[in-house]
């Protein structure tokens, strides 16, 4: 998505992240694999308006251009202010409910890409992005998992085959 | 919420709404009781930020001040946009799932204020209000569900309590 | 699904609910169009994990062998009960938001299938099973919506593709 | 709740689990008043029917009682199967998406009891009440960042009216 490359964000970023999050289950997965994930994520129309509308609404804020109560609580990030997970777990949704895990503890840790996003410098604003850049790497991550089960259960049932004949 | 004002939508006309969501359960309903369950969902903090992001994005779309593929989607309110279902959910959400099936059914049939709001005149925009004011109603009919059934438990409880006696 | 089959649901039947569903906005859809899109929904895990645990509460309530306060919830399909709208939910997730308008429209009027899923005759007991039919038939719907819009961008595409040239 | 307490998890683990979460925010937070908040979320009956779902099919699970492939899903606890994540999310869900990440977090990490309840000792099965005890964590969580603001709110507005005076 070129708005994600336009906010400060390459794929091979949010890549790194999903690399982060399955590397432990997965060890052979390559940063390759990782970033045809989050490609396959972002080709999801679903996610294509969450990010869109994020960026949007980060960008508005970025320019005050947002009416009083909600521009101060884009600005600042306001903890009560939840309609970026909102959004964010719409993304986490799409490839099921086990990417939530995932999403929360990117959230909570905003390793890679996630800390500068993250980093208030009075200029940027980033509310909405480290939270979607967030789910899109959970989404891949849930993609990757399910994939791979689905691959060992296919080997799985061949060998049963064969053991049978 | 003096926004909903703005934007067209009285508190009775939700609580119309919520009325006709409830009043084959429970006959004896007000309107007045409808919109002090109204009045009750709008205290939430999680609902007011929904309600200000979605009528936030409702005006900027208005005026034409949203980058091109967002502006589209949402002056069309093309029907696979989701963010506005989306963030309606979250204000669901907070009185329960059973709050879903009356959010699905106003949204489907735009009953009373709903119909006004989604009639395209080529110059407002209330994608994400209609969904809003549906999801509302949907709370406010949860919140009068969950009271009410209090309500019965504790009579039955009195009454047992004096049958042991 | 097999189990959906032992339950008394066809796909057929499912494919009539996503007919309705979807009649208005392409006229020209099938019904073997719609029991494809049922297939493929029923093909995804996550779908699947949910058909299986709310059948498999379903069956054990209806044997009585849940305990107390559960068994009677599940039994009665009491209406403050959401574990089941829950597990609905994450299988209209899969196929995005725009699936939940739906699917609170067949929860709320249940026609087809869901008419007779309802119905209590003191034996069987499908508190589960009328809202993951629902939630399948909803998601099935935003299946086809998703594709038919696709198809119609290829084409403009295309079109414009000529335009140019 | 009761039944938890039969599964071996005490409100004040779970109010441990709170203070872990809560305490870098507000230091003089007390165990006492993580418990409180632990208690008025179990006292929400949506919470309450998401425990005692789950609940019942870890019991069903040990017991073996289960049909065959869900039996092996909840018994080995699979990471593909998100049932216990969906049911675990409607509980987070009633105090707003602020929940979510404090959610994921614990789930990830598994601090102090959730330990203990994700041990497989090959005869206790937990896959459910892990996920259901990190989310009345995370919710209480939730409840003390929605009132401690709200209090903040109060005083600033004192403040700000005596100023004025």
């Amino acid at each position: 998505m070129e708005w994600l490359g336009k906010r400060g964000v390459a794929k091979e970023q949010i890549g790194q992240l999903v690399m982060l999050l399955q590397k432990d289950y997965f060890p052979e997965l390559t940063l390759e694999e990782c970033v045809t994930n989050v490609e396959a994520v972002l080709s999801k129309r679903e996610v294509q308006n969450a990010v869109l509308t994020g960026i949007q609404l980060d960008m508005l804020a970025e320019k005050g251009e947002l009416l009083p109560p909600l521009q101060d609580m884009i600005w600042f990030d306001e903890g009560l202010y939840g309609c970026d997970e909102v959004l964010a777990l719409s993304i986490v949704n799409v490839y099921g409910s086990i990417g939530l895990t995932n999403f929360g503890y990117v959230d909570k840790f905003k390793p890679g890409v996630l800390k500068k996003l993250n980093e208030k410098n009075g200029k940027d604003v980033h509310t909405f992005l480290d939270d979607i850049v967030g789910a899109i790497a959970a989404s891949a991550s849930s993609r990757i998992a399910h994939r791979k089960q689905a691959e060992r259960e296919a080997v799985q049932e061949a060998l049963n085959g064969e053991a049978q004949e």
